[in-house]
């Protein structure tokens, strides 16, 4: 028995519109085809959310073919099939012993393909920032009559600008993250391991909200007192305590699409300074969001934060945001002063208010958001509160 | 307040046994420092584990010191000083000018620092294969008297050998991957969803076992009807059913070491092909564990795993696994005929005996062993059972 087609998260229509936007790119650069190898760039152009990204494997597009190419580890191969939106004999997979074998790999196995397409002196886009140096260097020398041209991010780039069907899930994702938080609230005490808490919000990010389950598990920190001025930290083998404070950072996932949140909690009435911090945070972030109008610039949204925060006596050293959508971060525009991309409808961004001060103070706010004419608007539905426990 | 040190998972002792190794290492190598980038490199030679690896950062390995140095985003440096091993003076954070700058990253800050200590003119090694491109061609521009030398995998390798310490942390990580697993077969039900069931495994392997909970999320698969030719997928919004198979890979993590864990369930009697199948791979699991002694290869495993697999009328096209330990994978020893790795007491590997034979059949059962003098010691106490639900 053939292994079925999945449900698709998106109609078929959704894709060849990314794909167009992909081709129209190409052209630009003069290139004939494009080797997409970054993961969160094959879901967003095929629906493939299966994690075989751990061996090289490339989805392939071309401007002769409609639907691109994926040619990925053999016993990746149904996974593909399954999922992707492309016809199933567009879907290659290359022997085992290209697997752990120091001479030949999978890249060997999408350069056959590119020299078996005749495509061996036109121009070929990699995605080369991501990939290791001997990989570049394969292309180059097996398909040595090609132009090899750098294309990193020109699909992240078109990744930016989302569909209203992207927002859609983006929104679901929301629901999943502000589900999650509430989780928190509900459930962090004085005595509770800090791995039992974020057992209970992680189960809530997997089973989701609304009837739609989460489909993946994204980044979670939690990062309690002593350690809130740490941003990364999953969590520890420690219990919270009156007077403990609480950093979350995580997100529901839908097909691939993050909405990142963070909140604050307190157990116990929190420290005057904290609160000031989080009025001025807050204040912040209103005013970012104010700004984040179309035809404005991430530099202006930055501008816009950073002089509220200041008038409240407070600054933040790093960026306060940057795109986002699937897996999380876009590496492409930053919410920094003077990154001059300019906000077109649609470009979601986090809008990450996580102040890590000193090595005592640390403060999260954030909120996922789409940028509209009249200014960002935020996905989450919770208040913007410093939750106290 | 300054950062506390948090309770280490391993005494200084061990951390300085590692980091002995490794300066034998770069001693053979001719080199005078070491830039360790690979998270699960830097997680061992210091115990940390926060997750900043998203933006460059480096351990530094020299001869001259006893400790090494860590080079991070400022943002990060509290969490370091909390988690690593060696004193605070030692994590050092760059500006946040140096992130989303096309012009200068975290890497020129960790060239700098090579320069103003006068390795310069020295040997200094890197972890090539897994850097970008341009990061090697800077550091070849910026230290042009430097001799680069590739040390891919130079402590990966060195890992592979674990401490006594270690292999308590992988058996504790194994009782959490049991535990998840005895949650599948509890939880699992026709007309539950697969999201509902994920979301109380996962939640059981944060939690933990025997009063010690995860510390991390790791990978996690499970792959049903009618999916059970795939093996990376997540899970669905879809429901188990009377009859479904449910393929299932995941693993406890304890301070960053894993010990992962297949197997395959059943939902009613499983059908006759699919129990001839388990009979032979259990038959080869064992074959493979006899095989799996000191002075003996990994290919020996594999010999044996595939001859017996075959008496029973089975072929495995992929390798029967391969080394473990932090963060899954060590990409280094194969369980592949032809691997010619000689084994020595305390190496771990997952036998990995997934079977993706077509569109229709799979079926997985695996273990986490360590090398013994009489034969591969399993990690998990569940039994080799197809479970029957």
């Amino acid at each position: 028995m053939a292994m079925p087609k999945n449900s698709q998260a998106f109609p078929r229509s959704e894709y060849l519109r990314r794909l167009t936007e992909v081709k129209l790119e190409m052209k630009r650069r003069e290139i004939d085809a494009l080797v997409v190898t970054t993961p969160a760039n094959i879901t967003y152009l095929s629906g493939y959310t299966s994690k075989s990204g751990y061996v090289p494997q490339g989805l392939l597009v071309s401007l002769e073919d409609e639907e691109p190419t994926f040619i990925t580890r053999r016993m990746d191969g149904p996974a593909a099939i399954h999922q992707m939106f492309i016809d199933r004999s567009r879907v290659i997979g290359y022997p085992e012993a290209l697997i752990a074998n120091p001479d030949r790999d999978g890249y060997d196995a999408i350069i056959d393909f590119l020299l078996d397409k005749g495509l061996g002196s036109r121009g070929i886009g990699l995605e080369a920032k991501f990939l290791p140096s001997l990989t570049i260097e394969k292309f180059r020398l097996r398909a040595a009559e090609a132009r090899i041209v750098d294309c990193t991010n020109a699909v992240t780039w078109i990744r930016g600008l989302k569909s209203d069907l992207e927002i859609v899930m983006m929104r679901e994702a929301a629901a999943i993250s502000d589900a999650g938080m509430l989780k928190a609230k509900e459930v962090i005490r004085p005595g509770l391991r800090e791995a039992d808490a974020a057992a209970e919000i992680i189960a809530t990010l997997v089973r989701g909200a609304n009837g739609k389950p989460g489909t993946d598990l994204a980044s979670f920190f939690m990062c309690s007192t002593p350690r809130t001025s740490t941003c990364h930290i999953r969590w520890t083998e420690d219990i919270f305590r009156p007077g403990s404070q609480i950093n979350l950072e995580f997100s529901g996932v839908r097909h691939g699409y993050t909405s990142p949140l963070m909140r604050t909690m307190s157990i116990g009435r929190p420290a005057d300074h904290l609160r000031r911090l989080h009025d001025g945070e807050v204040a912040g972030l209103e005013a970012a969001l104010a700004a984040a109008k179309t035809g404005g610039t991430c530099s202006d949204i930055a501008v816009a934060f950073n002089a509220t925060l200041r008038k409240h006596g407070f600054e933040k050293e790093s960026r306060c945001g940057y795109a986002v959508g699937i897996d999380w971060t876009e590496p492409t525009a930053s919410l920094k002063e003077g990154d001059m991309t300019v906000l077109q409808p649609n470009m979601t961004f986090h809008l990450m208010l996580g102040n890590w001060i000193d090595e005592d103070v640390g403060y999260v706010i954030s909120e996922t958001f789409r940028v509209t004419d009249t200014g960002g608007e935020s996905f989450t539905k919770l208040p913007r509160e410093l939750f106290e426990i």
